[in-house]
């Protein structure tokens, strides 16, 4: 099999292919968040793309989480922080997600045959859903408003490091050959790596910056969300 | 001033800033092919998207280079190698140029300030212009069809690593940063780095990669191919 990764969602059509499996990564903080509200027992999240259509769902009575640019949106329940996505906030409900990067990018890559959401939280639970897809793989990094994002592109690298190591997967894909040698630069101390990140620098300036640490984080949960028609679900093994 | 770095011409809106200057980089092997067009004395080189357009220019008189995916177009009197451009076939004419990733790419950047074309084989004299324009700088790799190309962004990251030396530049483009990685790690043996690119294979594949070092050698040439209206000019400090 082979792993690609397409650094922006603005780069899709090029990569777009119906049989493989497709990863969303938005380490800083959508996809973190994500991973955090199944494993804290979530039931389902609708991603939405538009503020529109997550205001809607909060005036039929949904628990909604918004943000724009980093920050809450006043009508919602809460933002883009993992640490927001508690037991006691998300056990046993339906959460509406609309973030700035990572919704859209889930919604492209529904072409896909099937779709993941990744995070260094659910790296090896992760890597298991994909080995055993037995597909090729698609990296989607949401990035920041189309544009390459640092700490996506270095997990990216995490994953397709791993996929290569298991001998299954191989990749002629330069965007995949880049990430994993910023990876292999960043894996000895991520957190340093990931400090010259612009996300790093827009989250410390609306001190949002507690989550860093948490979202470079291997394997605190062993949820994979993955897409079921328009929503997300909880896959575990 | 800022230097940024735009991995494919599909994420050139993200980027668009008329006050800046832009470098076009196409390593393998168009920006490395027009600079030596004109270190060996061409006049002039029209650049032009379509192969419709090259053959009309044919039709005309003009000497017309083309190629499509490596491979030169049989209407042309030569492709997209650098050895083609020799002082025999070019000094003193007028060329028209059509290839699968470059020429697109100088159209798009023409909304900036100003446009070079960049390559190891200028890189000295390009930086020196780079710097004297006093202006905000946008690398634009050609890339392959939009995808990231590895041997474009190495080079890239050879310009802002450069730039940033000067203490005249500062980046806050996670692409620049990415690239400045990628630089410093393959340049010790550039050759040995790329030979992972995927330009790399299709230009073996096709017999065409005997350019690759040459297309990797520094300042071999002292000019600098900059947009004037709709044509590139040599400019020579």
């Amino acid at each position: 099999m082979k792993v690609e990764v397409c650094f922006s969602p603005a780069l899709f059509p090029c990569f777009e292919n119906p049989e493989a499996v497709a990863v969303i990564v938005d380490i800083l903080r959508a996809s973190s968040a994500i991973v955090t509200a199944f494993e804290n027992g979530a039931e389902k999240i609708i991603p939405v793309g538009t503020l529109d259509e997550a205001r809607e769902y909060k005036a039929k009575g949904y628990v909604v989480a918004a943000e724009r640019d980093g920050l809450i949106q006043d009508f919602a329940d809460f933002g883009n922080s993992p640490f927001n996505f508690t037991p006691e906030a998300v056990q046993g409900r339906q959460i509406v997600y609309s973030t700035t990067n990572g919704t859209q990018a889930i919604r492209l890559a529904s072409s896909c045959h099937a779709v993941a959401i990744g995070a260094y939280l659910n790296f090896t639970a992760l890597c298991k859903w994909l080995t055993d897809s037995k597909r090729d793989v698609i990296i989607l990094c949401a990035a920041w408003k189309n544009k390459f994002s640092l700490e996506d592109s270095v997990f990216a690298g995490a994953i397709v490091h791993h996929l290569l190591e298991t001998g299954n997967f191989t990749t002629d894909c330069d965007s995949a050959k880049a990430s994993l040698d910023l990876y292999l630069i960043a894996r000895n101390d991520l957190m340093a790596y990931i400090d010259k990140a612009a996300q790093r620098h827009r989250l410390r300036k609306n001190k949002l910056d507690d989550v860093i640490g948490y979202c470079h984080t291997f394997d605190l949960a062993r949820t994979v969300p993955v897409l079921e028609n328009d929503y997300l679900t909880a896959y575990r093994d």
